[in-house]
């Protein structure tokens, strides 16, 4: 039997029960955006890892090698975000094949550098090593947290709001631009583009969600919507029904929907790698932090509820309910090599 | 350029200036078995990670999947050994070609998890993803130390004796036995290829030197003794003499040598994967440490001096000095795809 016959989570839920916690300080192993493990009675430490491989996860001539450094290193930073943290220290480990030049890997580590620096976080080091074929990137980031105010994706209860950080979508219809070359025009393109290629971590957001004490979990959409919402339904052991007419849909990708003539659901349920956050908010709370993102200029967008109904539950424009199966990305249950469409 | 032209290490100078430390925490970033983060007044926190890769790195039918996993955390287990740490948990991400089975996957993590407990460190997730081609391994650990007992690679001072925790060149030589099947009596091969395939970390001998007072440095031998002692005299601005009839040799590495009429030095000095310790011990107290070790039951073992005369002098055992140029393993600049030899 293979990956692509049980998937990652499928493998995840087989792989658990070798997973000894030895350690008494672990809050959180498997299965969260990072692990959690307390070290002082007030501060827990996050560690999350991310693995990308050329030809899965991307092609070198996509983008700069600046570009890619930068993006490798802000999904890491997202999983920080997801958790309410403050990310602290980066290591990278690279196995470069023949066809990568010093010089690229130094524009690479400069990208990477440039986000650190935004974010105030150290790169300590790693490895580098030899690839015969494909360049893989490893990247590790730590963080830390308040006791108290980490976000988990399991902490979500019945009646919570469940909001979105931002566009939904936009990512996966950039790669289906990159991967398709359409007729389209420059600024939608690159909008739609820019999403997929430099995504920025919600890092403001998630630690503004963890301070207001009005969030219950968060997840950072990396998997696409309706995936990641499924993952903290399980966590949480409870259903959702979400809105049609509340999903955020960006000008841009309604625009290439019109053009193309398709409907943009698909993207906007099931597309990856959009790095926002989704979260459950407490509803007596949800005008305060409402209040709050507009007051420090981040978006904060209701697009449904938490309930005791197991499964999503689709709710659309016309009024009529569906169930909807998580289906985002799972590298191994897809067909191609990449492509998430 | 490539990094075959200017080797790992080279590479690391390039990209130093690079990795700025935001964090006021860092005791050390690039540069030593881990990174050095202190997270109160009393303990610091270790971070190592480690990217093993098919074809470059290890065959699958070289060893069972269980002894690969157990290896592949091994290694990591072998920096914080280094630092004088005790190992905390373990983060594992996986990319995955279509010739590698679930089957085998799962005892690639009994393997690891046979080793976790053993050394009582919990593995807490990472990224399970798709390869196009070679199987790829990265292992992040984290572990503690408490602050004044972190050993590091730049502390050794002039005068201090250089001693090592076991037998040197045993996994080269095992490595050379994988590669080309040789006429041996299994006796022999079997202890040379363990040496290879099933290294155990010494955290208990670096435990013991953190805790000692006595040791000024430390470093695991992953590259080979001439460059990671190389690394010690760089880090700590020193030079070193190393004397030939001090190198321990084991019976089988003397008896293979002895069969395929080669000398063991080759094996000895720049043969990587020994993952024994290398240590630098004030010269007052060396009577103490070797009383210390030899009550725990473990081997220390003198090899050595440190002096400020630059370089790494080698005292033949017939009494002529050579200068000695660390030459230990560096994957970029073998001309094989793997093998030390």
């Amino acid at each position: 039997m293979k990956l692509k016959d049980i998937g990652e989570f499928g493998f995840i839920d087989r792989i658990e029960p070798l997973c000894k916690i030895h350690n008494p300080d672990v809050l959180r192993g498997i299965g969260d955006d990072c692990a959690v493990i307390g070290i002082s009675p007030e501060l827990n430490l996050l560690v999350t890892t991310d693995l990308l491989v050329e030809r899965v996860h991307f092609l070198l001539d996509w983008q700069s090698a600046q570009a890619l450094g930068a993006k490798a290193l802000a999904v890491n930073l997202s999983d920080i975000a997801a958790c309410g943290g403050t990310p602290k220290d980066v290591f990278v480990s690279l196995a470069v094949p023949d066809h990568v030049e010093i010089n690229w890997l130094e524009n690479f580590y400069k990208g990477m550098s440039d986000l650190s620096d935004r974010f105030k976080v150290s790169i300590l080091g790693g490895d580098t090593t030899r690839s015969l074929t494909d360049l893989i990137i490893n990247i590790t980031v730590t963080g830390v947290s308040k006791n108290g105010e980490t976000l988990l994706r399991s902490g979500a209860q019945s009646g919570d709001i469940i909001v979105v950080s931002g566009y939904l979508g936009d990512s996966s219809a950039g790669l289906e631009l990159l991967l398709n070359s359409r007729d389209v025009p420059e600024s939608i393109a690159s909008s739609l583009i820019n999403a997929q290629l430099s995504p920025t971590p919600h890092l403001r957001q998630g630690r503004s969600l963890a301070q207001s004490n009005a969030c219950n979990a968060a997840i950072d959409i990396s998997d696409g919507l309706s995936s990641d919402l499924g993952h903290v339904c399980k966590q949480s052991r409870l259903g959702a029904t979400i809105f049609e007419a509340r999903l955020p849909v960006s000008e841009p990708l309604k625009w290439l929907a019109g053009h193309l003539a398709i409907d943009p659901l698909e993207w906007v349920l099931n597309g990856g790698e959009d790095y926002i956050l989704l979260a459950a908010i407490k509803p007596d709370k949800f005008g305060e932090i409402r209040l709050r993102a507009a007051a420090e200029g981040w978006d904060l967008i209701e697009i449904g509820v938490f309930d005791s109904t197991p499964g999503i539950k689709f709710v659309k424009a016309s009024g009529e309910t569906l169930p909807i199966i998580p289906c985002g990305w799972d590298h191994f249950k897809s067909e191609m090599p990449f492509g998430q469409i």
